[in-house]
């Protein structure tokens, strides 16, 4: 598709506008999710150079076809040994200081590169690359969207087996299962199924626990679509909430409410945790909000922004994020309630599509 | 169990033995398999600093209560940021020269520690470290047999599903399904279901081919049992197999069954590869078997030692290996058939339960 070719150089070309700045003149990219998001190869190895005017793709033997068809817009070239390949290809396009990604590439890797390339040609790259993906188009926002569809269907299809008896890692074995049978590639990460005192663990496994009546079940999931990841949390209650619950529940859904007000282009992502955090510290629950309230989401679940008391990020149309405010009674229970939201001028728009009003089921 | 707590003090003197060989009065780990193996944490993140007499496992606030109930023979420290831990667990504890995973810790996450640290203190170590869990004890292997039992009886279930109008991702769909609902813990990696010309991909990805009368199919699959994961590949034909097809699956068994003969304690890896290769060669289908012949498993699907005829590994009684050669015909077919062996001081036992006869469904 000629649109999917323009999208690619547009991304290439944001990065490229910086090498001046940057005092670069060539990019090199390990990790693999941002090769896919360079250039559309989604094989599980290979490296990714960025040049002032085009991208080399080197890749394997086993990836070499693969590569041809999914990045058309890249020169793709095959190495038989990743060190060696990257070394000739930076010496012949007279590359003098190439970028790398300091945060994914390892010591060992590094040296042996550094061991075959000119003092001083690596530069490690930092905050420069950060931010790489976290700004979505249209493209991204609609293969967003297709993945929440799916795990929405597929939570509708599930919920009827949330009753007493069910054990915790049923449901998450059929939500994987609705969801994979959907259409989702895999699942977005490991879903959680976490109920009565499991659901006070933010990150519980599911296990053999049963459902019982009056239990809090915080469930926690997410399909991928085109390789773009959903997430969401429901917190549902079985058969009946008391009045603790509800109090719990409508702080939770408080805070939540006022972050996603707060979100627009320009906020800063501290500023939307602190939102979240003081309401459910006004209400003398803050040593029970033990996480971030929220993180951006795309290729990959977890990525930049984060929105934590330590981000000195800002918000920007475009970006996509999670807001996930919780409270977590150790021995008790627990409630969280996440959506994503997409990043506007103005505010933002609610992704997700299950309605966060208390359910009992 | 007293009988964990001997394989955990055992796996640590192993690493601890060779302290005064490297140099080193510690070892930092990052990876989290790697912790797991030698402390039985089980947690997304954390360090673990093995010292002369002990090891201490840094966790951020997550995961105190966990780390404290599956790793009782280390010490458990919160830490609130994971760089000023480690320096301060390292200071405390007056260490001067700590090596480290060079092939997992990230350039960036390098340099923080080291500005902050004496300078020459961190040691980056590569080969001392490759092959630390390679060497399987009795423990692991009962992990490992038991994924093998769950993949095996997932497989029998789901064998009935292989019959033409079936979509490839049908079938890894419901295989998934069935190994989850068996009691593995998640798949041991994307599972592949390739028909028809699909086969001659050897990483092809499930899709929504429907099978033939006449395909091959190659299914590559696994379970994970306690962290351990198998892999065994089988190539059914549908229907009927002609002429072409029986001659290149007798080649790649005849690969198979010789470089199994040949497993043995101190056998050299690249032996193993050269022999199932020259069969494959000497019948004059070399180019077409485009990958190595097998690879450790354990808590990676992937892991030491390769059998490649770029290894200089030797094997070791209790290391466990797939040997997996396979043909790939390009708009033909592939036939890849795979076994897990436990290497044994004269010979191998084979784990993987599925027979490799040629098999028409």
């Amino acid at each position: 598709m000629g649109g999917e070719a323009t999208v690619y150089r547009q991304r290439l070309a944001r990065l490229q506008k910086r090498f001046p700045h940057l005092g670069i003149d060539a990019v090199l990219f390990f990790e693999m999710k941002n090769i896919r998001y360079l250039t559309g190869f989604t094989g599980s190895d290979g490296v990714f150079i960025l040049l002032p005017d085009k991208g080399v793709l080197l890749v394997d033997g086993r990836y070499i076809t693969q590569a041809g068809e999914e990045a058309p817009q890249s020169e793709v070239v095959q190495y038989r040994d990743k060190i060696g390949g990257i070394v000739s290809a930076l010496g012949e396009r007279g590359v003098k200081r190439a970028g790398f990604e300091a945060a994914s590439l390892s010591v060992e890797l590094h040296e042996k590169l550094r061991g075959k390339l000119a003092p001083g040609l690596l530069i490690p790259l930092t905050e420069a690359l950060t931010g790489l993906r976290s700004v979505k188009d249209g493209q991204e926002v609609l293969l967003l969207r297709k993945a929440v569809d799916i795990a929405t269907d597929a939570l509708l299809q599930v919920i009827g087996l949330m009753r007493p008896g069910v054990e915790e890692r049923t449901i998450a074995l059929e939500m994987d299962y609705r969801m994979r049978a959907l259409g989702s590639e895999e699942t977005s990460f490991s879903t959680i199924v976490a109920s009565g005192i499991n659901a006070a663990l933010p990150h519980a496994r599911p296990g053999s626990r049963k459902l019982e009546d009056g239990d809090a079940v915080v469930m926690d999931f997410g399909a991928v679509h085109g390789g773009y990841r959903s997430d969401e949390t429901c917190t549902f209650v079985l058969g009946r909430a008391d009045a603790k619950f509800r109090e719990v529940y409508a702080i939770v859904k408080d805070a939540h409410d006022r972050a996603i007000e707060a979100v627009r282009a320009g906020a800063a992502c501290r500023e939307i945790d602190r939102i979240a955090r003081q309401v459910i510290d006004k209400n003398g629950y803050g040593p029970h909000f033990s996480h971030g309230t929220g993180h951006g989401v795309g290729l990959d679940v977890h990525e930049a922004p984060r929105l934590s008391a330590l981000s000195d990020q800002v918000l920007e149309t475009g970006m996509v994020v999670t807001v996930e405010p919780g409270i977590y009674l150790p021995g008790l229970w627990g409630v969280r309630i996440e959506d994503m939201v997409l990043v506007k001028e103005n505010g933002c728009d609610i992704l997700t599509k299950m309605s966060k009003e208390l359910k009992i089921l």
